[in-house]
Order: structure tokens, then sequence, then C-alpha cells
């Protein structure tokens, strides 16, 4: 098999853990495999490099943050190839421009065009390693650009794709995707499979395993990404097309973000437009706004409640008291202890009635359901934060997700 | 004038130094000249990347050596353009590679081949300051090669004899060459001028000020070097092609050092490879030998002595006393307080009596000359450590050289 690995700062964050990982890489590569290996800065790294160049300027030139960040991984990715050699085995080391990574010119978030990895396959298929920076390439004027944070997962995928690789794993610390927070729910279990597009709905409910990015990607060239720890390496979760002949279960899993707040805006004169006019600001603030509800219109008013970061809450009320004086509305209120609790499954598009079964289970817990948004593959609620976890356990217990023992 | 300036890594040791080496580089475009700024790793930067292969394994693949410790430069050359930016300069980074520097594959002691930096020129050219990672550049294959250490000054060197410049600055953490070491001769003055030649033997004599290769090569193109002070902007010492109209005195420095052992060995029996037999094994360890005098042969006999850095005394001995057995000589001594005491000067070639001069001084201060060697624009004599102080004192005496005041 051809396999492209990618390890995110804690695996390579001391000089001890880039030896654990090359005994990850060399057990694989003693298995007959071909692989590249994709490393992110060591921890704190590129933090330390922001914060010097935050000392000289609040807004440094993008051009050159790319420059000086983009020698973190490219520490670790010498550090890492050192270590390989140290065994035996012909590493070498590569930055995203010597890996053949093309970006555009956006610096700080740019793109990857594609990746010209001719001598990156010679490499492989003489029995090399090759250890490659991620999260950074050159654009066509030969500047270092870089892909945003998380972009190491990207990296990874879109090398794997380009490499027709097998599969791309990635090591993180934690072992998997559960059907639950195993933290709140002792019974969860860890997934064996899930699909790219329950992946892509956790995510957005903000787990932090997998960059949105890099699932998408995974996507479109339906490259199964396998989701393992660094710590050990028992099999973790496979990222793939979602199996049409296996039989599953109406949800997968159960997810919750405490991270939310919530802003109701009363009795907003009803016209064309209303929605621009409360949103434009806070979009402009560069505030996310999540879960937005707007009720019918009665005698030419209406509501709308919506959701945003925790950590954005005052910022968002102060907006909207201002936005609201201006359209007339009758009134602003906010609450910033709610919560999300969602259930994701793609297979509730083949079973009916989940939506219900869900709202029954929280009636039942006597938990009051704030706001309900859904999607194809995902239905989700805004309760009050301290019902969390009693309606988490109750979801997973009543779709069937606990573990028997 | 287009310069390039270089900043050494205790110019750019710090974020506050950082600045000042920006209120230099703002000062001096400010006067309307083009400037290219070549800079090194911040002081400790590349000895902690050093170190941290060091961790991993004791003979690091160069390759890897050279893709390591070049994030030194570049980290300190983006941090620099930021500062620069800050001040509303139009300045830009540039790592080795994309400064064009074109390098032999010879791992971490590369030499510049060519610099291809026709898009420098034109940033120049429209008011940019063009920030440069010194030390490194990029082989034929894509590689990141090093020039080794010390190697940022002749990247400048070099860099200003591909942009044609007028003058290469180099600033470091002294003001200048002084005809004798101040601390010692308090009546020492600093030169306005020195040649390439004279500076090339004061570096043979352990002044560290410039590396010894970024002179050779100023000397081959005859590009001027500034030597000053990044602590303050009076002018320091031209380094410059040997000016032929100045009338000048036989002498223009003396210079010393105390880093020395002798070594003698006696009743080697002379035939020819003898020096082949002493020598061999000394330069297998990796030990410099300096200066040599070997004895007319008589009765078929002759003595070897010969000095060496003194931190390599013990291992020299031990390699002697072996060799000595071998050849079959009749004793190996040794003395590591002694010192080397040189006076150097261009004017020498045209100022006759200079080394009776030298002797004559000497021997009034009841100094004991223990070797003798000589160049056309210097002559070292070996002595007692103890008697430099004095030695150093009465040639810049004798010579003519102190200060009025």
């Amino acid at each position: 098999m051809r396999i492209v690995q990618k390890f995110g700062g804690t695996s390579v964050g001391s000089i001890e853990r880039i030896r654990k990982t090359a005994d990850i890489v060399a057990a694989e590569l003693a298995q007959g495999h071909q692989l590249a290996v994709v490393v992110s800065a060591m921890s704190g790294e590129t933090n330390r490099l922001i914060a010097m160049a935050h000392e000289l300027s609040a807004d440094p030139a993008k051009r050159e943050m790319d420059a000086l960040v983009a020698t973190g991984e490219q520490v670790t990715a010498a550090l890492l190839a050192i270590e390989l050699q140290q065994r035996g085995i012909a590493a070498q080391s590569f930055t995203g421009a010597q890996a053949g990574f093309r970006t555009d010119s956006s610096h700080v978030r740019a793109r990857i065009q594609h990746i010209a990895c001719d001598h990156l396959v010679e490499h492989l298929e003489h029995g090399g390693v090759a250890v490659v920076t991620g999260f950074q390439g050159m654009d066509e004027k030969g500047n270092i650009t870089t892909l945003g944070r998380g972009g190491s997962d990207t990296s990874a995928v879109a090398l794997a794709v380009a490499l027709q690789a097998d599969v791309c794993d990635i090591y993180t610390d934690v072992d998997g995707i559960y059907t639950a927070d195993p933290r709140m729910v002792p019974r969860a279990r860890k997934m064996q499979r899930i699909s790219y597009e329950e992946m892509l709905e956790l995510a957005s409910l903000g787990a932090k395993v997998l960059q949105t990015r890099s699932v998408e990607l995974a996507m479109r060239y339906n490259m199964p990404i396998h989701l393992r720890s660094s710590f050990d390496l028992t099999p973790g979760t496979m990222v793939t097309r979602e199996d049409e002949s296996m039989e599953r279960a109406a949800i997968s899993g159960v997810a919750y973000n405490r991270d939310e707040a919530k802003i109701t805006i009363k009795g907003i004169p009803d016209h064309p437009g209303i929605a621009a006019n409360v949103f434009g600001p806070v979009a402009e603030a560069g505030i996310n706004v999540d879960v937005i509800v707007q009720n019918i219109s009665e005698h030419g008013f209406t509501d709308i409640t919506f959701t945003v970061p925790r950590n954005d809450f005052r910022s968002t009320m102060a907006i909207m008291e201002r936005v609201c004086a201006e359209m007339d509305a009758k009134s602003v209120s906010g609450d910033d202890s709610v919560a999300k609790v969602s259930v994701v499954g793609v297979g509730m598009r083949s079973h009916s009635g989940v939506a219900q079964k869900m709202f029954d289970v929280l009636a039942a817990e006597r938990i009051n359901i704030q706001m309900i948004t859904t999607s194809e593959i995902k239905i989700t609620v805004v309760v009050d934060e301290a019902c969390v976890e009693s309606a988490v356990q109750a979801l997973h217990s009543a779709f069937g997700l606990d573990t028997d023992d």
C-alpha cells in the first residue's frame, strides 16, 4: 500500500515525541508500505513565532507571516528525517515548495492548486520515506504561502490524492470518533467507520478532530482517512464514502457544543431586507452566526433569534442594541448559557420519525427545546446549558448507541 | 548608492535589537540609497537547532542539518521585513533560494556558484528593501544548502558583487579594525582603511571580525567592505584594495594570539618524507598546525618545532609520542603557554628592515623569540605568553602607531 501519514503538533512536540513518531513510521514501513509523512510544527512553535511578529507589529504583513511560520514545519520535517535516517531509513525532508505544493497567492489562507510530486513518487518507489512539511506551499512567483490554521490535515489529504495513496492516516491525540463524548457518556462506542458527510456535520458542531477543508477534499476525491491515535496503535475510525450496502441505525452519534449564546430581537417592523440589516453588522465584526430562527410575521412585526459563539456574546449584544434602535424594534434580549445538542447520521435519510423521537426523548426528560434547526443528516436543538448532559445521555441510549457492557 | 548591509546574530538577537537594526536600515534608506540587507539567525538560534538534531543523532545527515538550520535566518528575515513594513518601508524577505543563491551540493559547506538576482534588482529599483537570509542557498536539484559557519559575511559580499553594489556594509559588535587590541594598547587607533591582504593576515591571526572567505571574495571582485558597529553609527574601517597613491607607514598594526601551544620533536633521523610522517597523523585528527620550523640537519638528525591551537595540545602530544617512537626520534617536548605576536602591513613591501627592527624592539624588552615565520606583509614571532603584552605595546609604540593624545 501507499500511505500518507500525518502527525500533528503534539505528536512531534518534543524530541521524545519525534522518536515515538519515528517508531510508528518505521513499523508501517516494515509492513512493506510506501510512506509519505506530513508533519506540523512542534506544538507551541507556531504561537512562539507569531508572538515575536506581534511584538513588532499589530498587523504584520501576511507574506512575511507565511515566511516566518513556515519555518516551524521545516524544523520538524528535518528533525524527523534525521531520526529516521538514524534508524537506517532513507528519509528526506521536503518543504512545501520542494514537495511541489503550488498554491494561489492568498497569504495565510492559500488554496492548493496542484501538487507536482513526480520526484516524491520516485523517492517512495526507491523505498525512501518523504517527510513533508504540512500547512504550506509556494505560489507561482516563488513566494512561501501557508494554508491557514489546521491546514496540515488538508496538506496530507491533498498529497494522498496527488500520490494516489490508498489511505491517509491522520494521527492525533484522540483514538477515533465516538458515538458521543466518552467523558459524558461512559457507554459511548468508538465508530469503526463514519461517512464524510457525518464527519462534516460533526466538524460544524465544533469537533476539532479533523479540519473541515480536509474532509471536503477527501470526499471530493474519495480518499479514505484513517483517524487514529499516535499514542497507541489500535485501529481508529475510518472516514469514508457512505457504504450503501450496510444496514445502519437511524443515527450514528450524538454531539453537543456548550460554546453558545442566544440573542433574540422582538418586534421588528417586518419588511424585505431586515435579515441583512440585522446580520450585516455582525458579519462585518467577524462574528459567525450559527442557528437562526425567524418567526412568522404577525401584525407586521416579526422576531428573530440566533446563536453566536459565547465569546462573541457581549460584542454581539452591543451591536444588536444599536441595530434594534435603528430598526425601531421593540427589544433585544440574550442568554449566554445555552448549548446545542445534535443527532447526526446518514441513516436519517432512510428512517422517518427521527426528529419526532428526539423531541419525545427530550420531553420525557423535561428538557425545554429553545430552537430547532435541521439538515438532511442532522437535527440540532438549542437547550439550556444545564440540560446538556441529560439530553446527550438520554438520546444516546434511546437511539440504541450504548455499548452492551 | 546601492548598498548591501549585513547584520550578524547579535545585531538581530532580540526583538529590541531587530528594531535597532531597522533604525539603521531606515536611516540609510532615507539617504536615498538602494538597500539589500543580509541577516544571520538570531544569536543562539543556530545552536538551539543543532542541539535538537544532536539529541536525535550523533551524526545527523548534512542535507537535513541544512534544511534545519536554514530556518534560523528565515525567521530573522521575516521579522526584520515586518518591522520595516511597520515603518512604511516596502520591505520583503527572501530566503537564499528565493534571492537566487545557487550553490554546489556540498551540504553544510556549500560554495556559491552564482546569484540570479534580477528580481531583487527590480525590487530595489522600485524603492523596496530586500531582506535576504545569509548563509544559505539552493543547489541545482532544489535542495537547501548552507555555506558553513560565518557564511553570512560571504553571502553579503557575494550579493554585493552580484548586485554591483557600491559597498558592502558589515555591521558587527566592534566598530572597526584597530592598530592593536585597544584593551591591551590604550593608545591604539581605529584604522580608517585596511587592505584586503592585511585583513586576511589579521584573520589568519584569529581576528574573528570578518570571515576569511568573504574577504577573499571581496578582494577578487574589488568590492569595498565597510566594517562598522551596529551599536553606534560612526564610520568604521573600510577594507579596500591597497591604495598605491597613499604614503604609508611600514606596518599597519600589531596583532597577537594567545591561543597557542608549541611542540618540539628532537633528533629525528633525517630522510625524505619525515614531514609527512609527522604531520599526516595530526591532520587526520583534524588539528590545524600553524607555524612550523625545521632546523638544518646535523649528522643525519633534525629537529622540528610547530604550533597548534592550545585546545589541541594534549591530543597532539599523544599523537607525537606515538609518531616519535615509530620514527625513532630522540624526544618530544611541549609548551602550552606560548603566544604569537605579529606585525602586519603592506608597507612592509617598500620598507626594508622591518624584521630587524621588530627583533631589536623585542630584544630591548628582553623578550626571547622562540620561533619566527614571515609572509610578504607579516612577520610573526612565537614568544612566552607572559611577554605578549609588553611585546605588543613596545612594537605598537616603536612602529609609530600610538595616537598622539
